[in-house]
């Protein structure tokens, strides 16, 4: 028995995030299918998060166990035939069997993208929040370093959130500018549900003055939802690098 | 009366060009709507090409007439408003009343895009050709430049294609790279149906040595479109400016 660790990217627009859900397509169903095709048995993928339905990943992880002895980079190859072209596997490695996708990492880095320009750009429809009115990206940067540290983000997570410990350790959060597309970037060693799209959201009300600077310790604290700003779409959101 | 120019921008994948059909939904079509619900009547609106399938715009103009009194910058807030978020208006100007997008333009200038990673980027699957074998763009380059000057193009365009005359005068024809994205850009006086496409596949043809190089002057000669390359697929293809 060996086990499979597959670097994988996709494009979320069409899925609705990677678990398998009933009457929904989803990224793991889809990937499951070509790896049958692939390796000729239905076989239990594991993945590196959940995402959300839209939301897209530049760098994601899938762990299978096999018995074929197929060499990594014909696997690559194989599996980039029958997965369609919105799912990318780009590379495969052999990992031991205690490894597991979600629990063997040690952080992840998401980045959410705005695109700030006065008219919408079309081609960005379903690849960055389109945010019309001028962001201080200065001062969203200094904002977002409230986020930095150990806290119980339970005011930053949905009520679908079911999980019992909400306390996450933020290692960097950023904000900066390439021109009309500014960036949010954010590592964790984990993140709650809708964490990343709640602090995004946040930061857009900050920036127009319905959350004062200098406010968000404190809005971090009070662990209440209504403080924080609202969820920010799913099609700005990208999980960029997963750490081993 | 007055001429209103619109300069627009599309992402094509949704649409079946620009040209209003039976059974299919074009740029043209869902313009009108929204112009009908900013002007209050149907107007005629004329645009500056037809476009294929798939195929978009960076850069597009369209005029329509009105007695209506609306400041330009207003008719581009009211179209926005009610268009969808992958046809974009960038700006608005009066034209005197002799102007046509299409009859007036000098030139046009079209971008091919081609992703030449090996593995495919699932972000650009609408939006470029994946070709993954290396391309030679120092040598494309230079074939392409067969292209340059007064040809009659006939064996660079589909039989789709009922135009009488098909000489036309390409200005300019340029290959490179950034990264692993490879450009082709022509400008000309004006296009024939699919030209610009079957120029890219004959330069794929040459990177593949099914043409040698060379030759691309007497396959021009020959009006013959056997000997030229196949027509490069859509989603690469951008109108990227068109010069008054």
């Amino acid at each position: 028995m060996r086990r499979l660790l597959f670097k994988i990217q996709y494009d979320g627009t069409a899925y609705h995030g990677w678990q398998v859900q009933q009457n929904a397509v989803t990224v793991q169903e889809v990937f499951q299918n070509a790896v049958e095709k692939v390796f000729g048995e239905r076989l239990d993928v594991k993945g590196c998060s959940r995402t959300d339905s839209g939301v897209h990943a530049n760098e994601y992880y899938v762990s299978l166990d096999t018995d074929m002895d197929i060499a990594e980079k014909n696997a690559v190859l194989a599996l980039n035939t029958y997965l369609p072209d919105d799912i990318s596997v780009i590379a495969c490695r052999e990992v031991s069997l205690d490894f597991h996708p979600r629990y063997s990492c040690k952080y992840k880095q998401y980045v959410y993208k705005i695109y700030n320009g006065e008219i919408r750009n079309p081609f960005l429809k379903s690849y960055a929040l389109h945010y019309k009115w001028r962001l201080d990206e200065e001062l969203l940067n200094r904002e977002a370093q409230a986020f930095v540290g150990s806290h119980d983000f339970s005011g930053f997570s949905s009520v679908k959130c079911d999980v019992e410990d909400t306390v996450r350790c933020v290692k960097a959060a950023r904000v900066y500018r390439e021109n009309d597309m500014v960036y949010f970037e954010v590592e964790a060693d984990g993140f709650l549900y809708n964490m990343v799209r709640i602090m995004v959201g946040t930061l857009l009300f900050i920036n127009e003055g319905k959350i004062k600077a200098g406010e968000l310790p404190e809005i971090i604290e009070s662990l209440d939802r209504t403080r924080a700003g609202k969820t920010a779409p799913p099609h700005g959101l990208y999980l960029n690098k997963v750490v081993y």
